[in-house]
């Protein structure tokens, strides 16, 4: 049988990849890297723990195309997958923040089982990365916490706490935080170098980053 | 200044421990243990990684009895730390899953600053952990995802994916996600030996543990 471990590397700092992730690819005979044009960011954090020399030999490069993913995609990604891995050997894919959160991992991989054995090791999501850096409360005793990958205005804001992913339009999400008595603060590139944390409305209306997110907690009564 | 370091140490195997939470338990002058009674879980999760002889000399319990915990409690803790933490020393404290997740880490460490400064390490939360070894969507592109502690029949269900934990009651639960058109499934002790993942209602409704979550999503219309 063919193994297939699908390893989240976390929100991008080295540091915050688990001793199993490690442990998984320093073993495995092949190494799957999504690759969208030239980024690949869930190597990028793997090699800030792991010599490229070290791995090269291993990698496999499945390109994912930002946009342009689809189910064509997918199925030449599976089928780059089953023609690498042989029958006893471990292949290890990787794909950044968790895959199990706003991820096409399980998707991809769900008509692979039978052919493999799929395996999973989680990693530290991006919100909870960023409660940390913030030193926020994420979530308290006795409350709800929901996350989204963008605010619908359609829908109504119930929890306590809220992390809204890819806010390509804050000032229009902080107008609705706002008005429904939340607090919030914002974070670009957790645990990078260039982080930006900030409460300040002006200063986060004037950022525009797709590696950037909302926490919002609603005010005490 | 002195420096104090909140590490999150996931969900309980010792492979799910980030390198950053090595890192900086290896470097400490002090570790900081919560201890509820004789037990000990984010210590069981380090021993899993150190020898009990290489941190023994920097142990110091910090003792939180389950239920009695309160002010006082975190008064004497905090009091503790400050009288533990020379000028200039690191230490660590450690607690299960992530320190900003239904953690009173935050709360009990927010009066200490100015006096020393705090830092924190995210851990695995236990959630991300069960649907890893489910291999369960936990949330999907466009959807929502909504994390309780217990499932409030005054709260309405809105979210397209749930997290539930402490399941204590776990008829009632599945009543409700029945009704509610929400598949589910249930997993106790993710990563141990005893691990028990099921879909099975009859399995699930026997099993009373503290450890438990259930997780669920919404049936496609």
């Amino acid at each position: 049988m063919k193994k297939l471990i699908g390893i989240g590397t976390g929100p991008g700092p080295g540091e915050l990849l688990t001793l199993g992730a490690l442990r998984a690819i320093e073993n495995c005979h092949h190494l799957f890297v999504p690759r969208n044009g030239k980024k690949t960011m869930a190597l990028d954090t793997v090699l800030e723990v792991f010599n490229r020399e070290e791995l090269e030999e291993k990698i496999v490069y499945l390109d994912f195309p930002m946009g342009a993913s689809n189910e064509q995609t997918y199925e030449l990604a599976r089928n780059t997958i089953s023609d690498t891995l042989k029958d006893q050997e471990v292949g290890v894919f990787i794909t950044i923040g968790d895959g199990s959160i706003y991820s096409t991992l399980l998707n991809m991989l769900g008509k692979m089982e039978g052919d493999l054995t799929v395996e999973m090791i989680p990693g530290i999501p991006s919100f909870v990365a960023a409660a940390n850096a913030a030193r926020w409360d994420l979530v308290r005793k006795d409350e709800e916490f929901t996350l989204m990958d963008g605010l619908e205005p359609e829908r109504a804001l119930t929890a306590d706490s809220l992390a809204i992913l890819k806010t390509k339009n804050p000032e229009d999400i902080l107008d609705r935080l706002e008005a429904e008595g939340y607090d919030y603060v914002y974070l670009e590139r957790v645990g990078h170098p260039s982080e930006f944390i900030s409460k300040n409305r002006d200063e986060i209306v004037a950022r525009k980053s797709y590696m950037s997110l909302i926490l919002a907690r609603k005010k005490e009564q």
